[in-house]
């Protein structure tokens, strides 16, 4: 039986609902929401739709009709009201402003221009301020944000599907024969595949997997944001015939040799004789790409757990038996959560090492 | 769409129907189903029901109310009737006695004692015999029956269970901790084991599977014939304290030692240095068991499978993640049937060089 939550975490719990409505639209940005509440109801409610636009608080304050009634109101918002000037005003102020009495935080922005300034402020101008009401779940839903806030490094996500017997595909290339790459995932797997890439800044692959499957890495079976390719290739071995090339979107190539980038298609140099997992993080930080799904292939997929760096790993089990091919990933820790996909699983994994 | 089925088909298939229902009580004879029809409509039917009991020409004679009928009627018998005085005597006589004059026959018993004699013998009383009716279909219900007659071997059939990442189990006994064997497939699957188990003659495991699982190898979830229980065990090393050297059914342990048997506990010495798989066959053969299902471990499943020496393959795919352990079996062919067990799927199987 789960723990009876208080007024407080009920309230809350709203802001959170809230918050995820923002879910692929508003990063860089975190998702958050906001609720006011006078007098044992919600009298307002907000949250950030889009990178850029006004902050959930602004949004539920903007809600209230009687603007009156905000000076015995308790507002309460997931994410620690910012105190900076960014794209909008500090929304510290304007609670301020509106004489809001009582504030009710989530958790505490790990933002560096933010990171408490916000409730010192509103602490200062007489506020009561309460934090870590639900941080917890408060964090989970920002956790791409707060990795990147707290770790300087994308969240970064596993996934690839394997067949019944282990395999994430047919052996390709061998000499100059080469395979056509075998489906192992049913339909309903590859529309949450694309609806996933929508949700993510960046998706990244090894060059053996843009060699031999080809893959264009867009998003077609869903509808959303299409995230920034990111393709290695040490000595710029990939034909300017592949889907990755086609300059259709923002594309970058990891590279060791000197190239010349042109429109959506851009190289950056890494030094391979190093681990290139942190120089790629370290890229993608400096970018702002708060988040990137590896897809692929086995070698760089179990780098990537061997270095223990990832935070979700996403495995499609498909109904098929292919008797040989380039065994899976190994991965010694046990799934969080389970999902049938039609005749397909769906294995969610989470490193608890950085939790 | 299915080709459509001539006259013979229809009731050579009716003698199939029949037949199936002396499954797991007639080894080591084979099901056999018989039809008799006058002037278009059946008037009698019979199956073989139990070893040593009337066969299916002489059930479905019996069940004949007007015996005069037989002078007109045709017999239609999956199996070529039996020429031999066996624990019956020759059907083929009782046939050409009561003055059946068809004769469609399935396929031809390949019973060294048959073998076209009772055809022969038919024949030469007059009666017009056809033969090779749904031939395949009569090859494949008693296709143990037939490996044994044929190839003077029990028919084989490789059981395991895997988890979702292709595991077999944990890995058991590193150096002197040992761990309890994790069930991988669910109570459905169970129960299907355990059904399988009444329909072989024999179940056989490997030194390591004996001593780590501890099985019992009995029948318990379903209701029906023990097999005998086979064991491998070269240096007579299994503690008299496991579960299958319980003497509860009649057991055999394969070894290189001298051990004295018992009552239910036979010991078969062979020779370790050579391949052991034919030493066992021929054991079998040559104790009239026609069917044996290997239930582990991984080395004795392998040795099957490289060797060739298989006919079917039942995997049961658990919903489990085992992030480690023992290595499922490699099989690079694809299974010829799938079925959803709950959360479990079965897969089977065929070897196609035996077919």
């Amino acid at each position: 039986m789960s723990k009876e939550r208080n007024t407080d975490e009920i309230y809350m719990s709203r802001c959170l609902e809230l918050a995820q409505q923002g879910r692929g639209t508003v990063a860089p940005n975190p998702m958050v929401g906001a609720v006011i509440v006078y007098n044992g109801k919600i009298i307002g409610e907000g949250f950030h739709r889009q990178f850029g636009k006004p902050h959930a608080e602004v949004n539920a304050i903007n809600s209230v009709r009687d603007k009156e009634l905000l000076k015995q109101s308790t507002i309460y918002v997931s994410l620690e009201p910012c105190s900076h000037f960014g794209k909008t005003p500090p929304c510290c102020d304007l609670i301020i402003r509106c004489g809001i009495p009582h504030v009710v935080v989530g958790i505490i922005d790990p933002f560096a221009k933010v990171k408490g300034r916000g409730i010192e402020k509103m602490e200062a101008a007489g506020i009561d301020v309460k934090t870590g009401v639900l941080e917890k779940e408060c964090e989970n839903l920002n956790c791409r944000f707060m990795m990147f806030q707290k770790h300087h490094r994308p969240y970064i996500i596993l996934k690839w599907a394997q067949s019944m017997d282990g395999y994430i595909g047919s052996i390709h290339c061998v000499g100059k024969s080469c395979q056509t790459p075998v489906c192992i995932s049913n339909s309903l797997s590859h529309i949450l595949v694309h609806k996933q890439r929508t949700e993510e800044a960046a998706i990244l692959v090894g060059t053996n997997t843009a060699l031999s499957d080809n893959p264009s890495l867009t998003v077609r079976s869903w509808s959303g944001k299409q995230p920034l390719r990111l393709v290695i290739d040490l000595q710029n071995r990939l034909p300017e015939t592949l889907n990755v090339k086609d300059g259709s979107c923002p594309t970058i190539i990891f590279t060791e040799a000197e190239c010349l980038s042109k429109t959506n298609l851009t190289y950056v140099r890494l030094n391979f004789k190093d681990n290139i997992i942190p120089q790629i993080n370290d890229y993608l930080y400096e970018n702002q790409i708060q988040s990137v799904v590896v897809e692929g292939g086995r070698q760089l997929l179990q780098s990537y757990i061997d270095q223990g760096m990832w935070d979700e790993t996403h495995v499609y089990i498909g109904n098929k038996w292919l008797g040989n091919g380039v065994s899976a990933p190994k991965l010694s820790v046990s799934p969080v959560k389970s999902q049938r996909l039609d005749d397909d699983t769906m294995l969610i994994f989470q490193n608890q090492l950085h939790l």
